[in-house]
């Protein structure tokens, strides 16, 4: 039976984690900036090594196809994306590339070639860290980034835009070029750090993703009556603060007690005005994160802030609920699912279904090719966080799991393309 | 019967609204300001006309006395503070002063002298505006400001020292002669708008101040953990901010219950960590500002937050509590409230009372000197707003019971002073 290297899978990373911009904490390596150019150098280098046959595209992403036995089959795709947030650790995106690489060499040494072409991939702009925009490398792979874009994305400190950004990193952002619809796709696995604590406290090797999580961001704006704190006796008090507290306690237990399991609510953002110890705040702005896997729980709970909200108009408060952005969940392809599954049984390593709460590359290739994500335990439930961690153990039996999935796809039929 | 003149009220409060250094909204006359002298200037010429001796003492604050028939009685005083906050109203500080002023003209023109000396006084620096202080002038009267406050106190913009503040505005500071424990002092009666909504929803005329709150204000800390809105799902949460609602929440109601005409509670300021809407509060810190005028309830609630913080420590969260500032209620005279009160029923006034959740002079001579406030209505409670307003014809009762309440004093018996 073919092991994946836990040496490899270190050195690599490692070597990958040393090549970082200079930060308060951890790595940091911004698309587009000469770190990044360096890594992409030194995975081509380790791709050449494996007998990958290389190409970047002209926006920046990272490709080395391991060719096929059977002539004209679509390709297998795996790999993440190679920048990072500031102060990131080092598996973020790297664990996606290092352990797809590290399949292929399995591939490769197995002398059992995949009948598809086999291909590992490293994205750019995955990460909001240089242009405020996520998913950038995986958007122009599948052709939603348009001409204008280039124009009016910008580099957040810089105010240059993507274009010359582009440009500048000796790239002529071609955007037909770029798309992945010029080629045939028959899967994308990706492999990624969990980013929380549920496989860290379970215990489970392996998370086999079922969806990524929907989301819905909205604000809501509470007016009350402002006051002094000493002179306003509590009977005469439209507190906006306390009307917030209980909208937003009464929503948490709400998720608590029906969704506990299925979906999140996070305030991370709560201002009050005129925001004195002294005042009574006569207005309370928040921000509310609700996440789930299921299409119609997010829609229950956004109408739940509504009722919440027209609760507290009775009770003479004015409040305005304003949904910021929404983003349906977006499922795993149950075929590729059921072969991390049976690839984690063949393997004798524990596993468990869940959801990605976090956005990924996947969910933007999700609609237009089978994908599917292999979670790994982080330690302590710990991401972006310089203290991010995956043991080598839990790498190598994510390479392998990732291995064994790659094989059965490739005994899999493929689907007619058009 | 001595009526009030309302005229005189409406001209005298107008004009010294008038004197106002620039500001974005409303009046404002920082102490020691070019304007403050013109304001005192201004009262001066009105105390002259009325027959006052007046004077100014060595930091600012200013009488003007009209002599009792007896010799040797001690003096009875009326008067509130001539420094405003900024962007503030016409009343706050300037009704005491120029009702207190029309009484004295009312008592001149009675042909019925007082026996006792009445001495009307404005004073300096009650507002923290200048200097982040507040109560300056009664604490010089009372002689708890030391020579070493006169070099650390600062302002709060030029960071001048209030001795150069001083100086420059042409007094010596002299903190013995500004003490009126050379003074033989029979009582106070500080006329104020009420600055809440108490009397303008009761309906009723005149608010007789039986204590000015105590305070207690409080810094809580919440510590749980941070994470990714995403992937963290609830059950494994530990967030900061739904522990500091809870608490707050809890407080409010146990208040509400139990204490809803007796105490107030206010969360102004509240700030949670990171603070980005993606995460999980890791740490939540919030003020209270507990007021009551019963001793014990503000120990009572003092206590109760204590025990809220050891509730949730049992949940995982850790939670420090710390006491910023604490200040015990100051009760009224008994014996001037009776005057207050008995002045009202004879003119026919309705009255109520009621506490000062503000603070004020009068908290300040109060432990020293029979003290006690008498409340005018502020149109919707408002007040510290260029909004507020007490109508001519509320100036005019207040005057009156004012007026009354003074002969009443006159009449009752001195206390052996030392």
């Amino acid at each position: 039976m073919m092991e994946a290297n836990k040496q490899h899978l270190q050195d690599i990373t490692e070597t990958l984690a040393g090549i970082t911009e200079s930060c308060e904490a951890g790595i940091q390596r911004r698309s587009y900036s000469s770190k990044f150019r360096e890594a992409v150098l030194y995975i081509k280098k380790e791709m050449e090594k494996i007998g990958l046959t290389v190409r970047e595209d002209t926006v920046g992403n990272l490709f080395g196809m391991l060719p096929g036995s059977e002539v004209d089959l679509p390709e297998i795709m795996s790999g993440s994306h190679l920048d990072t947030v500031r102060c990131a650790g080092a598996f973020d995106g790297a664990a996606g590339v290092v352990c797809a690489l590290e399949a292929a060499r399995m591939i490769k040494e197995s002398d059992q070639p995949m009948r598809h072409p086999y291909t590992v991939f490293g994205t750019v702009g995955e990460e909001g860290t240089r242009f405020g925009q996520v998913l950038l490398g995986s958007r122009f792979m599948t052709g939603s980034i348009t001409n204008s874009d280039l124009d009016t994305v910008k580099d957040l400190e810089s105010g240059e835009s993507l274009r010359s950004v582009l440009s500048a990193y000796g790239l002529n952002g071609d955007i037909q070029s770029a798309s992945l619809f010029n080629r045939k796709i028959k899967a994308f696995v990706e492999l990624h750090g969990e980013q929380g604590p549920v496989l860290d406290q379970s215990g489970k090797e392996i998370g086999i993703v079922q969806s990524i999580a929907g989301i819905a961001w909205i604000k809501v704006t509470v007016i009350g009556q402002a006051g002094h704190s000493g002179t306003v006796p509590m009977g005469y008090r439209k507190d906006a603060g306390i009307a917030a507290y209980e909208m937003i306690i009464d929503m948490n237990t709400y998720v608590m007690e029906k969704y506990i399991h299925s979906a999140t609510m996070t305030v991370g953002q709560l201002t009050l005005n005129p925001g004195s110890s002294n005042c009574i705040p006569g207005k309370a702005v928040f921000t509310v994160d609700f996440r789930s896997g299921n299409k119609e729980i997010l829609q229950d709970l956004v109408e739940t802030i509504y009722q919440e909200a027209s609760v507290k108009e009775k009770d003479g408060y004015q409040i305005s609920v304003c949904v910021l952005n929404r983003r349906d969940p977006v499922n795993m392809n149950q075929n590729i699912q059921s072969a991390i599954r049976e690839s984690c049984e063949e393997l004798g390593y524990s596993y468990q279904y869940l959801n990605s709460g976090a956005g990924h590359d996947s969910m933007i290739f999700a609609p237009f090719w089978p994908t599917a994500m292999i979670f790994l335990p982080n330690k302590d439930g710990i991401s972006h966080n310089p203290k991010e961690y995956i043991s080598w153990d839990e790498m190598k039996k994510g390479t392998e799991v990732l291995y064994h999935t790659l094989r059965h796809l490739d005994r899999l039929d493929d689907e007619p393309q058009n």
